[in-house]
């Protein structure tokens, strides 16, 4: 019996910290959410010096009220759920690890509760908590559309690269160190910031063969954002116009190119195979 | 009688302020739109230092006009419209109030006079005025194409806000005060300002670890603006190419969305109507 | 006879200089792009200080024989031609005589010679020397998508507009003159550097309130370049995969969607419309 | 028979250098992959000046430790392979010789050594060795849909360098050199770094029309980007939706594209191939 009534409160604690259907679960899910916000921005405000300086006591007892919650929490849902070691290495289980663990190191190592921002992949629960179904499955089109690029992406990539040491080395000889392209890494960085046209200006060519080759480097990067704009969009077109199966043939007039859900050949009115295999199955 | 002639005026007077398919509705809008362009220049350029010493009166007179006159209209408006309270509570007017108070307020307030450019929001009407009906469809096929990719672009600057945090936290760490990044908040605006490829060049990276993870983060930025041009592009795309035509219906089982070309219903064989008049045609 | 002799004259020149089928036509073509390329070089090389101390005699020597002789040509031009007047009115027309006037100009108005850069708008004739056919015909896909595009384009810039004056005027109150935004119109600039990403960097926000309103406008600055690129290339794709015309029907089985070149039913072999318009035009 | 033994020794390398299915040949490969980025990093970290003065000993012996083993494989390809002309012409025999003369060369011109990066193109074989062949198929794709839009490029990049030049020239008017714009090439140079929105702020515009010219090429710089992007995407949308196949005859005219479905020539009227078939089944 007291057995039977611990399964009962482990199963209990799971349904409230693991489910999001019930309005306890709910409730919880809303209220974590709040303090991972209200934790992260915590973390933010204890590096502005101004704030830390006038608000110092109450931004410990915010750390260590948030670690104190996020550890409690973390050891419940250790202790409900059916498999620990298997949420401990699950990723959700790292990054609720991850949460906590720089407190703790702040008293030995001063300054790692900077990492404490780590929480805010915790927000990624958010997703299942607001029931967004939606978004889940939006975001599956946006991953399969990007792992379907993949293959074009990493030529891309290479070709990116190939590009910024060439260009990088070049810079390097011709601009030299004296104008600010003091070796070929610093020269490779300096190609990356022109060719992604972010263009800080920290680094930039003073002589004329120096500003010619820049000038390309520049037409180059504007126009190469064309091939991964162009590869994504492609790709997220075609999930949006999904190529009709077209290997289904009437097995009467041979017509081609039957909708995965038809039943009767457009064209003759047979019955399409797949109908009369069903036929064969239930007419026994 | 003079209830009547009453009526008459107001009506009168709504048909020429806000309506624009009559003469004077059209003059009237058309004299309109070119005193608030008129407004909102006189409100820049009165924050142009040497201007305003040298045409102060001119300025001052300019901004008291304007706002008599829409003053004036503005109480035309609540005057002639049936439902005063709705009209008032309305997005447009709203704008045609804050379009005058400013210039009340900045008696009281000094500077609070620039605020007036908030007129800019009345020349959304030129729309209305120029007939531009044209223009209305085609901004309601983007404003369709935007709020169909709303789940897609939440999830995309999600996406991006988180790794804004987690890198400006990490630079924040990496390459520390001294070098420009004072707080996590800061390093997050120059996590922005990369991302974004707009590269001010306020806050630049200096160690070797810095200027690595910035590369990673321009890439990044170089490439991931793919994803709402992708997403934008795919729906305009969409909205150009309508899916075909599915009206023809099943006449036996009711099934919609037949290939024009079909002859039988994909669904129960049964011959689609364009089918029957042909045998009625030729039967004869 | 001699008024023969003068029209034969005038014909062969006008076939020299105008068109570029003969041989003649085409070296005089040739040679016509080559000394504008070598004029508007010398007219940036003109530009250089260094440059210009050094070969001050030179440069002055070929400004003038360039001038000469694109006023012999514009002359020459201008006496074979049939109607000087519509010539001279014509884009090409114009160029030419900008191309020149400025030389003449720099006797009164010191300076002025640099607007011969101008000259460079004659290059345009390289797609009719060189026959590229093809290249004219793809820059008519690009103009029609554009053209196509005339009415979102529209509404985008306008949008643009709206959110520049109204973020630049929050800038200016927010930041002020310490900050360098001096003025209305100079934060507006700033506003357009940082929404079209460029960045320069030489106005920066420094207060928390800006640089949080600066994010945003970069993010959105980001996000919108979707829109114009969504619009062309589903302009493009849509030039590239043409609608088939599909209001043709077969006069006897009603089948719809024929292609425009087609002359007999896809479906049942009977003659379309068309052809049957056709043989009731010959066969009388 | 020592001719056969020589030969099957030329053999043998041949397959170890040149191919990459056998273990020896791709044990080969990765061995020199890994040699040549090792080289790469080397030649950077020369460049670092820190770094040099601490290893100067070890780069000086990596660098010829990498020529020495570069130059025997050299040699060996030269022997092995069947046309050693042919060879030492070819892309990567070109590349295979530039890798190594450097170093050579730096005995006698001091510094060419960092010239040594054009190893980084050795790197291409790396879709050889790992047998990517799903890459190298992308990366056709990708050349494939650029080599499609050359024409459209062209045109587009000759647009981009007549505003590039005319602008240029306008603004070294405008703002004139005691504003930066000290030569109209240094001005073309701005105008790049401006419509190609790098924006670096080395060169900024300080008059109100200057900002004003630089606003309107930034929105310009800002909206082009869509033509290559549009160009590509549709490029790539049309490799990824090939035009319905068209290989259908008619067998009387031998027109050729009839639609999948299509039962009749649209052109002579005459029966195709596949109804005839559906004919000769059903009339028996």
């Amino acid at each position: 019996m007291a057995d039977r009534d611990e399964a009962g409160w482990r199963e209990r604690l799971y349904v409230v910290i693991f489910e999001a259907d019930t309005p306890s679960g709910k409730a919880f899910d809303v209220a974590l959410l709040a303090a991972i916000v209200a934790s992260v921005v915590a973390v933010c405000l204890d590096s502005v010096q101004d704030f830390r300086q006038h608000h110092r006591e109450a931004l410990v007892a915010a750390e260590w009220l948030f670690t104190g919650l996020f550890s409690i929490e973390y050891l419940l849902r250790m202790a409900c759920v059916r498999h620990p070691i298997r949420y401990a290495t699950s990723f959700y289980g790292l990054v609720d690890l991850l949460s906590i663990l720089p407190t703790y190191l702040s008293l030995i190592i001063p300054g790692s509760q900077h990492l404490l921002v780590i929480r805010i992949l915790r927000l990624l629960r958010v997703f299942r908590v607001l029931k967004l179904g939606r978004y889940v499955s939006e975001s599956q089109v946006l991953m399969t559309a990007i792992r379907n690029s993949r293959a074009k992406i990493t030529v891309f990539l290479f070709s990116v690269l190939t590009i910024v040491v060439v260009i990088g080395a070049a810079m390097y000889l011709i601009e030299g160190a004296e104008n600010g392209f003091t070796s070929i890494p610093r020269a490779m960085y300096w190609a990356i910031v022109t060719l992604t046209t972010v263009g800080y200006g920290d680094i930039t060519p003073r002589t004329t063969v120096g500003q010619l080759v820049s000038s390309l480097l520049m037409v180059l990067g504007y126009g190469i954002i064309a091939i991964p704009t162009g590869i994504v969009t492609a790709e997220l077109t075609q999930a949006a116009h999904p190529q009709p199966v077209t290997t289904r043939t009437c097995p009467v007039c041979l017509t081609e190119g039957h909708r995965t859900d038809a039943h009767f050949c457009r064209d003759c009115g047979a019955q399409l195979l797949r109908d009369v295999d069903r036929a064969a199955t239930s007419g026994d």
